[in-house]
């Protein structure tokens, strides 16, 4: 088994990213403007559409300005049973975001390509919270020729 | 031991991609600008400061166009010793870069860190190339409260 790790800081507090987590607002102003379900129940599932294909997300924990933990039930072969595990700590005025899509079976050239895609999530989602604007797709930063 | 992985796409020869990863001027453009020493010699040490510390990198191999892969023999505690490999591949009119950062001893949550900054300077690299204007440090995207 093999992880995709990272590590933001969002000056920002935790209520706010764990919001940008949460709800179906939230989570279009970074991640995916296709974006439905319901991400503040336990066991709700939040179905993600990219241009580049689509997830849903079965959500197994909720604490509140600490953790969000998603489980992959549908989408690319790779992804499904995958975990994806955001964990929230303040520290230094900072809203640490340490996250973590665990459970790869192989690191295989489509994880490599996740992981970079992740960062760049990560990324649009400071900015969005920092200063309101994120680039959750279809402007999102692409980065090879998957996208 | 763990991997931090990742996948860019550059609209570009692979001899633009190699000549940014072993040329004093290729390199200050997209990681940082205080960089000295030899990236295009075998045994070679390549010196990166940055503002919030530095890495010495040792030349293992040069494979032009194809690979670079480097050693790390200087630089935080977690990373001696660990290898950085840089593998190119021409498809659909791209490069793609296969990136992996190797040798981790433990998850820890530096090698979170460190997984988001090399995908920011993976971005960073395909800039310089694409529009000829990196984000090398001191310019580089802040991530968090490590820098």
């Amino acid at each position: 088994m093999v992880d995709i790790l990272h590590r933001a800081g969002i000056k920002s507090s935790v209520d706010e990213v764990y919001a940008a987590l949460t709800t179906p607002e939230g989570l279009a102003g970074w991640y995916t403007t296709n974006t439905q379900g319901e991400g503040n129940e336990l066991g709700g599932v939040l179905q993600f559409r990219f241009g580049a294909g689509g997830f849903d997300m079965k959500v197994l924990e909720l604490n509140p300005g600490k953790r969000v933990l998603w489980e992959v039930v549908e989408g690319p072969e790779e992804w499904i049973g995958t975990h994806v595990d955001w964990k929230l700590d303040q520290v230094d005025g900072y809203t640490i975001v340490l996250f973590k899509h665990e459970g790869w079976k192989e690191p295989v050239e489509f994880m490599h390509h996740c992981s970079t895609k992740w960062a760049v999530f990560m990324m649009s989602l400071k900015s969005l919270i920092e200063t309101g604007k994120g680039a959750p797709d279809p402007d999102d930063t692409k980065i090879d020729n998957w996208n």
